[in-house]
């Protein structure tokens, strides 16, 4: 089969050594499926600003533009907290979402059976829970105008939050693909009773919703979201909304299946194009010691493998391999419940590699 | 003593059920204590609407600015909800806010011993959860410019976040002084790595907290903070958030606590001045069946006793009157295990009118 070009991004912190796993694996689907794979590193975040003085290299946005998927391990730290904003992880991730046009962002907020008793809530409450964000990634107050001016009540910042008819209806046709594919319940998060681009959206998903019949949808406030997530979690199926509250509901969605260190995200634009990463953070306090632990990131790549290039039978024999490895007992400290009995982030890499 | 003037807003669903309960507490509070108020009703919300064609009637207006505090039921329904702006109750909702300069919103979220087992949260995690949310209550994306306009990909919506200096001054100041007051803990929410409006926020209130160094200072980013309130609700004390974080944050926080139907709030200005009400909404479901719990009002009213009256001898005996009634057994429908066994609206409210 053709070979498909992934960008490898490691980043900061445990990035590095979780993406290394991931590429274990990469390498082990060649042999047993026959996919042709390329790999071309790249340097972004924190990385990217001590070595290239800029957190997005023009060649690393090249090596990503000409490839078919990007892998993305974590970018950040605390050593780059306090740079002006040029130099900073963060604008590099804004700029490399506008930039590949990755509009959406999904992020499956599922509950691994062995971190079950890991969520803060009750596990008759998280029965059943498997959701999905389907969150808006290039608009909003995120990337709208933004100033200081003086006042007469002293100096005055402002962001602007806009929204055009195409941008909601992209991420709302692509939430209601997804939704069609699952138990067909879409809730689209908004604040329509204060904010105009809120009710711009809700037009437009309502106007959507009408090529999408089978489809279940609900309009939720997003402060009653943000209540809801908590009393009836199992209840959600897919969720779509825009940047800002997306970035809120996704950390609240996954933090409450308690399994956060597991899980997987993809970024997405028009096509099939996609840059994929774990939900966790680079975890500076723990990079370099073996402790990561590097499932979030192999899931990534599954995740890559089925809806960027189509490979479900790669892609489902990664997860199933997950499970099993999960299943025998075998955990990093992360998830361990005896951390004397932890193993490491190579050693779990290697056990998922043995199992595909 | 000097009499007190309240505006009474009973707004509709079950809020005139619950106010009429208050009222009887404020006049037995008046017999025991000596106070002396005096209460003057005004249409608001929905009934205003649909009696004076607005939900925020000028008199209205007249009679809150020349009283020394409000009380508030509820206001909203179903039946308001498709109106066009201008007849919505929310839009009376941010005039009034506006217009009493009510620029910071409290909210205690505490969990009430009678409802540990409500909360979806693990009674491990919950315990000791007590925390206030100070949310800033007129300015923001609520109240910026707002509007729609023609692009290239068809319609776009636009809001204007904005903040100035002396708007997160005083709120950063009220927040540094109620942490003060408790256990002089202060987390300040926002989302520097990516806002304008933040950065100044979070400049503002580092600058604020020079006068204030009993208060431990944390920055939290919004995302970070939905979070950590699932993982830690107990290892917070204070948190003041802008308006649209908090009006998120403030949702999740009560609803963790499992008392949401029990909390009470206050909207204060600067000075003395305060509208009071209930967490809880409308419930326009249940409405005038009996059927609600006036605990929350009853207790939003003795929160003005404290705050704006400085009665703390009246408002301790009605929070004693309320725990009291609790610790006896009786339970309002949806606060009770055994529905058979709950008492009505009235009878709730006679218990804590004897009890006081
Ligand atoms: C780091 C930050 C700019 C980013 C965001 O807010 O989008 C992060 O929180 C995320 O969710 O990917
Ligand atoms: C009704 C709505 C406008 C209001 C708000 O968002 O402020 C409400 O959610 C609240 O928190 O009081």
């Amino acid at each position: 089969s053709e070979v498909k070009k992934i960008a490898v991004i490691a980043g900061d912190g445990i990035g590095p050594e979780v993406v290394a796993e991931a590429e274990k694996v990469l390498k082990v689907t060649e042999e047993v499926f026959g996919y042709k794979f390329e790999t071309e590193h790249a340097l972004f975040g924190g990385i990217a600003i001590d070595e290239k003085g800029t957190p997005l290299p023009a060649e690393t946005l090249d090596i990503c533009k000409s490839a078919d998927a990007v892998l993305l391990g974590a970018v950040g730290g605390p050593k780059w907290d306090t740079n002006p904003k040029e130099l900073r992880p963060e604008t590099g991730l804004l700029g490399i979402r506008k930039a590949l046009g990755l509009f959406s962002n999904l992020r499956p907020a599922v509950v691994f059976d062995c971190l079950k008793d890991a969520s803060t809530l009750k596990p008759e409450v998280l029965e059943g829970t498997d959701l999905i964000v389907v969150r808006e990634l290039t608009g909003g107050i995120y990337f709208g105008e933004k100033f200081r001016r003086q006042s007469e009540q002293g100096e005055e910042a402002v962001d602007t939050c806009a929204y055009n008819v195409t941008e909601v209806e992209r991420i709302a046709r692509q939430a209601f693909e997804i939704a069609g594919k699952r138990r067909g319940k879409l809730a689209s998060v908004d604040k329509a009773n204060v904010l105009e681009t809120s009710r711009l959206w809700r037009e437009v998903v309502i106007r959507v919703a009408a090529d999408y019949p089978n489809v279940e949808l609900e309009h939720v406030l997003v402060d009653n979201c943000a209540m809801q997530l908590l009393r009836r979690p199992s209840s959600f199926d897919v969720i779509v909304t825009e940047n800002m509250f997306g970035d809120i509901l996704s950390d609240e969605a996954a933090m409450l299946t308690g399994s956060i260190g597991m899980l997987a995200s993809a970024s997405l634009g028009e096509g099939s194009y996609g840059l994929y990463e774990p939900v966790h953070g680079s975890a500076p306090d723990i990079a370099g010691q073996g402790l990561a632990n590097p499932i979030a990131t192999i899931l990534s790549l599954a995740l890559m493998f089925r809806l960027t290039f189509g490979y479900e039978d790669a892609a489902a024999a990664i997860e199933a391999a997950v499970a099993q490895v999960l299943d025998a007992g075998h955990r990093t400290s992360d998830i361990a419940v005896d951390k004397s009995k932890a193993i490491s982030t190579s050693e779990m890499g290697d056990l998922i590699v043995a199992a595909i």
